[in-house]
């Protein structure tokens, strides 16, 4: 399998995802600076995996600063904050910052190079604590499926990628999937593409491919086709960010593709780690929607698709409203509406 | 103004829709074989205009042909036999041929020459019917528009291309925008872009950028957004058959954007020619769907989007149900729910 991301002992190396599936290119990540750039173009996306990456971006700031303790301090809280502001949909980053702020509020430490190290242990344990999540995601995930579903094999559809390459192992939406392939479960899987950046046909049919789980592209507007030939048992997919109430910002196309599951009866359901709760927020409405470059849909990887000049409406984001959810799974449960977390 | 066809006196010129927006090529057809490949690979496309098309391909079997009239007779049936088979779902193409059998079969020509004569006027009749037919559809779906929304502009989200290039000019959905610039009335469009052959990016941003008004292209996926944030005071869309019920095959993608309008209750309208109107068929489930190269999803325009090998799903229609259309315009009315034609 391929990593999202692996520290070096003064690095973070990144599989630059914005190459897949062409190329399998990995970059080293030595400074604030370069995470938030890396975090911004999408070398690493998925909530999950841009949380762990902040943190680490962050503690790359004391690793590289030459200086007094109390002002290597607050270069990790600086850098913190300007990592914040490398996107602003997934709670996970901003949740991940405020962990590594805690370590340095929290912080005995009476030299530079001590304060690395509980940072960097911090980050790791990030990193541990994410592949076990996915993993726990993926058990009870699974169990809601064998629950529900009887035949063979079970086919999901699955929009963007949730997957191992969204976070540090396993991935969400597909972690039942990799669990079930590990337990002799066969599974198959329908990925959307998921324009304009084709996370779902570039990085999720790699993966799943990969590992061996047969996998079918479509374009996100045949989605449709496919439920009305009853080809499809569950929608699973992830989340940038929950509300109280359970409405989930996830990539755009979701929300429609839950209404189009609602309409032939299709269970839908978000997998994210609790990390992807933002408890702040009554509802959906409070969650910043991220707009992205216009050329991502006019010049796709360079391709000139419409007139020079054409305006372009490009959200990188939509809420999903908590009533077209079936099930929000958890590492901790399986929650069922009315969502209560 | 782009013409989508042309007679030159000895072959017909298509404009090379598959090259747009990047390049304005002419292509001269000859014979029907050159017809056949132009329609199947979309060079021409857009129901009444490869309608239309056909319909001189055919005829020019009977213009190329050397020897006597009863096979001349027999070539051009057999033309419109093999015409028949470029594309399966577009109930025009299969009405175009018929008008042209129908000349075959009542011509009193004593000549092969005269049987061209009478095969091009057919051809000429068609090509002039089209236009008139799409104005009208555009005079009617004004009127309709005007009657049900006050504000200016106007704003409305279109589907794939059934404008002028889709026709032979003012298309149908996007005939009451023009025949609306002409009389001063403020008008604004979205535009699908729709996936996977990018008709909405490529040809509709076109030709409305060239007419003057003013376009915004966004992915299929984002459409939902946009009707939630209620920008969208109709959405229109063409058809390639519609059946007697009024369920309207029409561009993958149609269905699901028809269900998110239904969710946001923004009207939904189908505009077609009466050619479109498939009176055999009780409903859409007799509707053949169109499935095309797994090219087109994961190497679109030589672009690859996905691991070499991957299983594709690339339906090129979907059917409407008519429960979910608010109206259907033709040349003749705007039918309302439920429909009878």
């Amino acid at each position: 399998m391929l990593s999202t991301l692996e520290w070096t002992g003064s690095s973070v190396r990144l599989l630059d995802q914005t190459q897949l599936p062409t190329k399998i290119a990995l970059v080293d990540i030595s400074t604030p600076l370069q995470m938030h750039d890396a975090i911004r173009r999408l070398v690493v996306r998925g909530a999950p995996a841009i949380g762990v990456s902040a943190a680490y971006g962050a503690c790359l700031a004391a690793m590289n600063f030459q200086g007094p303790l109390p002002v290597a301090r607050q270069a990790v809280l600086d850098a913190a904050d300007y990592l914040a502001t490398s996107r602003p949909t997934a709670v996970n980053l901003f949740w991940a910052l405020d962990q590594i702020r805690s370590v340095v509020r929290r912080s005995v430490a009476t030299s530079v190079e001590t304060l690395c190290q509980e940072l960097l242990a911090e980050c790791h344990r990030l990193f541990e604590e994410d592949r076990s999540r996915c993993r726990r995601i993926g058990e009870i995930g699974l169990a809601w499926l064998l629950e529900r579903v009887k035949h063979r094999p079970i086919t999901l559809l699955t929009h963007c990628n949730a997957g191992a390459l969204a976070t540090i192992a396993y991935g969400t939406a597909l972690a039942p999937i990799y669990v079930g392939a590990e337990q002799g479960v066969a599974m198959e899987v329908y990925s959307d593409e998921t324009r304009p950046l084709l996370q779902g046909s570039r990085i999720t049919a790699t993966e799943l491919s990969r590992a061996g789980i047969p996998v079918t592209v479509l374009c996100d507007n045949m989605a449709a086709s496919l439920m009305r030939e009853k080809r499809i048992d569950a929608v699973f997919v992830g989340a940038d960010r929950i509300a109280a109430n359970g409405d989930a910002a996830n990539k755009i196309g979701t929300f429609p593709l839950a209404l189009v599951a609602r309409h032939f009866g299709v269970p839908f359901v978000v997998l994210a780690p609790t990390s992807t709760i933002d408890a702040t927020l009554p509802d959906g409405r409070g969650i910043p929607i991220e707009h992205r470059n216009p050329a991502e849909v006019v010049e796709p990887f360079g391709l000139k698709t419409a007139p020079p000049g054409v305006a372009v409406y490009n959200p990188a984001f939509d809420v999903t409203p908590a009533d077209l959810i079936t099930a929000i799974i958890t590492e901790k449960k399986a929650h069922a509406a009315p969502f209560r977390f």
